[in-house]
């Protein structure tokens, strides 16, 4: 079949066109969750072991490595710094000897606690960049097709945990919320923009 | 309206699913273009640079870090760097005196060649993992809904600019490719995956 033939042209435009988006992408996301998790003293890295820590329950480094997309030795080197600050401790499973996991202390959930309720929409680019797509569909958009491509690059038990964090960010975010109203009214956020 | 009412709670959901599937998709183009491209002693940083050069015909450096999505002092850094190795030259327009230009050498253009001749698309994550969508489709998905955000975010002149360089890439590597047409058969990839 011609038509399935796939041009060396045809495959570099494709790979262009999506590097030239996801690099534009990504730097807009890193540079404010920079500024969101400044005042913590927290950086990307750090700020992202502390979420895996929380989700997984105890996390291996390679988990951490794995789920967090970035180096094995950026993983230890950041739950190290986060362990000595009181924020993660080291231990054995019962049930897994070999390996040494991960945990989020107390320390550690009521950092990430206040990290989240520090989350100002306003602050949010990618937020205010969807607004216009959020009032034309009615909702935010949800990517179907990144999120294909990322299953066949990272494999299916990445997006499945890719999206069972989402669930158990929702549901943390929940209490949060929940915790934060017994203080004062339920905030609404849109007239922020 | 109550169903336009944004809570801080589906606003960081919608971010951090952005945040995470941008993260996902930018590490793995990294990685890739840096494999791509390290056989040529650039970063991708000199690249991008080449590029953004060849492609604008004159480009300031605040164009550089604009349409590079990178620090002014990044974009001046390595363009200075390719500047002494001789691919590129620094100098002004006759009708701007005020700002420099940062114009491609033919070694540039001669280096920027390579680089695309030696692109090849098995080695191309986002590409692998887009072949399912494309078989689905029968094309490439266009991201129609990231175009606009980065449109909200970048402004209307970036993406346009953003677009042309797709064009403009197209006509350089169809260039290329009757180029290299002389030399042997027009390849197809297909059969490398």
């Amino acid at each position: 079949m011609k038509e399935d033939l796939l041009s060396k042209r045809d495959a570099l435009m494709y790979s262009y066109k999506v590097g030239q988006l996801s690099k534009a992408l990504w730097k807009v996301v890193e540079k404010d969750w920079q500024n969101w998790i400044k005042p913590f003293g927290l950086n990307i890295n750090e700020h992202h072991i502390l979420w895996i820590a929380h989700y997984l329950d105890g996390a291996t480094i390679s988990d951490i490595s794995k789920y967090g997309v970035m180096h094995v030795s950026t993983a230890f080197n950041f739950s190290k710094k986060l362990e000595e600050r009181g924020y993660l401790t080291f231990s054995k499973k019962d049930d897994d000897k070999r390996n040494t996991y991960v945990y989020i202390t107390k320390e550690g959930e009521k950092l990430l606690t206040e990290t989240l309720e520090n989350y100002s929409p306003k602050n949010d680019s990618i937020l205010k960049g969807s607004l216009p797509l959020k009032s034309l569909y009615g909702k935010f958009p949800e990517f179907p097709e990144i999120l294909s491509i990322i299953r066949e690059i990272y494999g299916r038990e990445f997006t499945q945990l890719f999206e069972a964090s989402f669930e158990q960010a929702n549901h943390s975010l929940e209490q949060a919320e929940q915790a934060l109203q017994s203080k004062h009214e339920k905030e609404h956020f849109l007239e922020s923009f």
